[in-house]
């Protein structure tokens, strides 16, 4: 018989009545029915009960000993009683009656109960996050993690893509977010940085030949920190050649779309290849956002054009003045009291908007004072043009355009929210796409680019030639998921003469570019092919899957908000001896710190560090 | 038609004749045979021929493009003649007639040749390494490493493992190689560490119940380079519970069987379930290492009894002063000359041992001066006991017994290199087990871990407590493959007691072990399963099965052997902004850097940090 087990604890059923087997696992519950003791033996494959009378020698050890000691069990296979049976449980027509038990791990007193749902400080979770992990939701998420990864990994493989390892250890860059350094001792003076995404690697890649690359890249950034975000994070990295904008879509899709049907249980999910593809301007428009929840059924439109010449002086005046006007439906609204429909206008105050107009209307019949001052029949065409009904309620963003879609895009999502029309069980995913390549930036007052600048201009060397720089798109996408953007992405531009008239377009020079960018521009020298790719985010994806708000919830070993490793103690202070080498010295706030830790150090009793560990 | 192929340059056969197809690549070369212009047109996937004669437009573009540009063309499938055809090219039945091309990418001057195996300074192949990756070997040896890790990855999940992420910031740890460390912004003065291996998190995911873990984990390691080192490098680090020696064993000798089956070509390997278990007194005494090459049929044996009383007085002596005699057998020998022996002792003087003794023997015929002093009788019961031959030679290592193993191993290795014994194609694999928990150390005076104090000694507690220290095995493993040492492993010791008591034995204190290692001690003390595991080494498996003798042969971007990334310029300098940032200051050495490095930034031409990239 092995040492530990002849099964693990989900693997017993009726069959085996009558068996003599061996478990071992953690006490999850003791139940002691005076005389009779119930041990729910668990491990990670599920839960055994356990019996043991005063029949039994194990009882008195059993008895003994404290939740989540771990033990090696002898007994038999029973067939529980009829009342007795747990349907919800694999093994819940049986139990085993121990004859004799090992105890292979003396548990002390617990700072969290594994057996219950009971929320915990974060502090004392991850602190103790070795016995978090136990408990039934957090252990069950970090094993969805791991199954959403792997099938990524294999759906990707299974599009031809092929898994790389770019460098961790690499260069620090002047754009984006704060850099992780980290010192070199071979180079005194002189600073690696962890990578905030392979994104130079994956190019040069194609640049290389390689084609199809993907990785489920770890990510660092050193900026602080909110609920869905951490230190690292993983992202879906991948990067095709000789490849158009819906060449990444068709080769991406089956893949989210297949993780997703897989993970999501009962949940639809938007079929691949029916991924909606919709222009950054008409989500403004009709979302008021550029990360739209589809979920929420409620469409915006642009009603400006009715309130050019209207009763209602303020948003005629707002018209007038080059503004726009927003209609936000609320349908089926006629049974809402006036106070649902004032809330709404305080709350927009609240957000810091001028306020929110409304309409209501209850059988046809229209309230309020813009449909008093614009009149019902002017209501009416607007009424009929958006397609609205005779008890559908309707609210009003007024304002410069950039200002009115936020507040329209805001109000939809409330509205949606309030009147609970956003359908919980599905994932709408779609793309957003046309981005505008460059915007005019009104405090430098010069033309600049919108989002990245490396993204290939729509229309390559001809649009940045001939068209109006506020006119010319770029091959630029964003996915979006139940309102979240888990990435965005680009056809680069693999094209040095493109490149310098892009930036030339927004002020840089030659010489600007070349100085910042000579990596990227000189590989591109030496034959170069069109690419693009994109990087969902991982973390992102088992969030939505698990309906986790919080990303530490989806990490086995999280830090907390703070960056700080509660567990292992991270990050710490270092031996000066280590400093010494590295040729760096603690400055500022850090010097407390040095003190203390050269305290610490006088003080250190043993030194283990000459075995061969 | 697709904008830039239908088909990719490994595609096309005789079955696509007549076809007109669009093509994408890199011209790898170009041939003028007299106004047809040959141009071999190369993708991740193969190369196609391309022709191009005077009837074609596309001919004067094609003959002004350098190598390495990328184009696609537009042409028509057509038959090679049959002198033409390429047996060895999955393309060589055809060729494509050029109709057009569209340039993608010119390519100014190559610093190295794509299409020739030509060698390069190591320098210009990491600084171009985006060109150096296209060359054959390379690109072939990536996606062999590719290949490799995605197939370990399947195997481990058949073998139901589940694939985590550990962190990647860490904690600082006492034991062990040096850290790469990295200053905390948030917390000035501390700093995190990149893992040397996930040990801790893979220990205490087996303490969360978690089962089976495996990890591609990414480790670092702060060391002086040598070829076969790089800073980051792979395991595939794997930890089980509930398990045996033998468990872990049998879960993983089908994943790394399976892998070098999948992958060594022709070339036979130990089959899964067959892996030799070699303890290790008997590594040592047969193999003079413990890290044998078992292709080498060569074996050691002890031979000092037959030479307790000898007429070879320094043999004699050696014995008597409690060293050991190993004789290493040279097979098939007669017909090699006085030379040949001669030369083997003096390269063991070279390498700084007292001398290799031998006898030659032709057609039974013994010779040289210890068959004389010792006689050919008693030598040819030697020659009876290692089961020898009538013209077989033989080698004598004496000396200390650790001295004479090391020395009779490297010679076993010359012997068999030298009458080439070893077997190239075949992959050997072996475990070595039954370490020595503890060694006496000669220069402190005292008992001390021989190896990995957190192993479980065999036996346990009650070994610890009844038996010699110096007798006391552990459960630790090393598995080896062609002489290459591809990880260490070990049944871990998961009791605070049993791991007191050990440390006691080699001279520490309760209080220094809860002073070094309290995390670990105080996770095992609320309920820890036995577990164990092990962490083969990733860039090793693939530089065995790549044939490659230096990792930077099977990394895509690897350091040079000083750590630096030539190509994206890592370490580098940073800005004081960033080092304030991180409360530190340089010293030492790097305060030269720093000067350089702040007339640098003075000279910084162009900021375009404030996109949003």
């Amino acid at each position: 018989m092995h040492a530990y087990r002849t099964h693990n604890c989900a693997q017993l059923s009726k069959a085996d009545v009558g068996q003599d087997v061996r478990l071992s696992g953690w006490i999850h519950r003791k139940r002691d029915h005076g005389g009779v003791l119930f041990v729910d033996l668990r491990d990670h494959y599920g839960m055994t009960q356990i019996v043991a009378d005063e029949d039994s020698p194990a009882l008195a050890l059993l008895d003994g000993l404290k939740l989540e000691s771990v033990i090696t069990l002898d007994g038999t296979v029973k067939a529980r009683d009829a009342a007795a049976v747990n349907a919800n449980l694999p093994t819940g027509e049986i139990e085993v009656f121990a004859r004799s038990v090992i105890v292979q791990s003396h548990a002390d007193e617990l700072p969290l109960i594994v057996n219950s749902a009971e929320d915990y400080p974060e502090e004392t979770r991850l602190k103790y996050r070795f016995v978090d992990l136990r408990r039934e939701r957090v252990h069950n998420n970090i094993m969805l993690r791991n199954r959403v990864i792997s099938s990524l990994r294999q759906r990707m493989i299974d599009q031809g893509f092929s898994e790389f390892q770019t460098p961790i250890l690499g260069a620090s860059s002047p754009e984006g977010a704060r850099d992780y350094l980290v010192p070199s001792r071979l180079h005194p003076g002189r600073f690696y940085a962890l990578p905030q995404a392979p994104q130079m690697f994956k190019q040069l890649l194609m640049v290389a030949g390689f084609d199809r690359y993907f990785q489920i890249a770890p990510c660092f950034r050193d900026e602080d920190l909110r609920a869905d975000r951490s230190p690292e994070f993983y992202q879906l990295d991948f990067e095709m050649s000789f490849v158009t904008q819906e060449d990444v879509f068709n080769a991406i899709e089956p893949v989210l779309a297949g993780v997703f049907d897989e993970f999501s249980g009962d949940k639809s999910v938007t079929p691949a290849g029916e991924f909606p593809r919709i222009p950054y301007a008409e989500t403004m428009l009709k979302y008021g956002t550029d990360k739209p929840d589809l979920r929420n059924p409620i469409e915006i439109s642009d009603v400006s054009q009715h309130f050019a010449q209207s009763g209602f002086g303020i948003f005629e005046k707002i018209v007038g003045g080059g503004g726009v006007v927003r209609a936000i439906p609320a349908p089926g609204t006629h049974e809402k009291s006036r106070k649902f429909f004032d809330e709404m206008n305080d709350w927009a105050r609240r957000e810091g908007f001028s306020g929110l107009g409304y309409v209501t209307r209850k059988q046809g019949e229209f309230g309020g004072p813009i449909a008093k001052n614009h009149g019902p029949e002017n209501m009416a065409k607007i009424y009929e043009e958006l397609g609205l009904g005779e008890n559908d309620g309707l609210f009003f963003a007024a304002g410069k355009e950039k200002d009115a879609a936020k507040l329209a895009g805001a109000a939809r999502t409330r509205v949606g929210e309030t009147l609970e029309l956003i359908d919980a069980d599905c994932f709408k995913f779609c793309w957003i796409v046309d981005f505008p390549m460059f915007e005019y930036d009104d405090e430098q007052k010069k033309v600049d680019f919108s989002h990245n600048p490396f993204s290939m201009p729509q229309g390559e060397m001809e649009a940045l030639e001939s068209q109006d720089p506020l006119d010319i798109k770029a091959w630029q996408y964003d996915i979006v998921c139940n309102g979240y953007e888990l990435s965005s992405g680009a056809i680069r531009n693999h094209r040095p003469d493109i490149m310098y008239k892009a930036f030339e377009i927004a002020g840089y020079s030659r010489a600007d570019v070349d100085a910042n960018f000579s990596g990227m521009i000189e590989a591109f020298k030496l034959g170069a092919p069109p690419h693009g790719g994109s990087a969902p985010g991982i973390d992102r994806i088992v969030m939505l899957l698990a309906d986790e708000p919080n990303i530490r919830e989806v990490i086995a070993f999280p830090m907390n908000q703070r960056a700080q490793d509660l567990m292992m103690g991270a990050p710490s202070v270092v031996s000066p001896r280590q400093l010494r080498e590295l040729s760096i010295r603690l400055a500022g706030d850090a010097l407390d710190t040095q003190k203390s830790a050269s305290d610490a150090e006088a003080s250190d009793p043993a030194q283990v560090s000459d075995n061969d560990l």
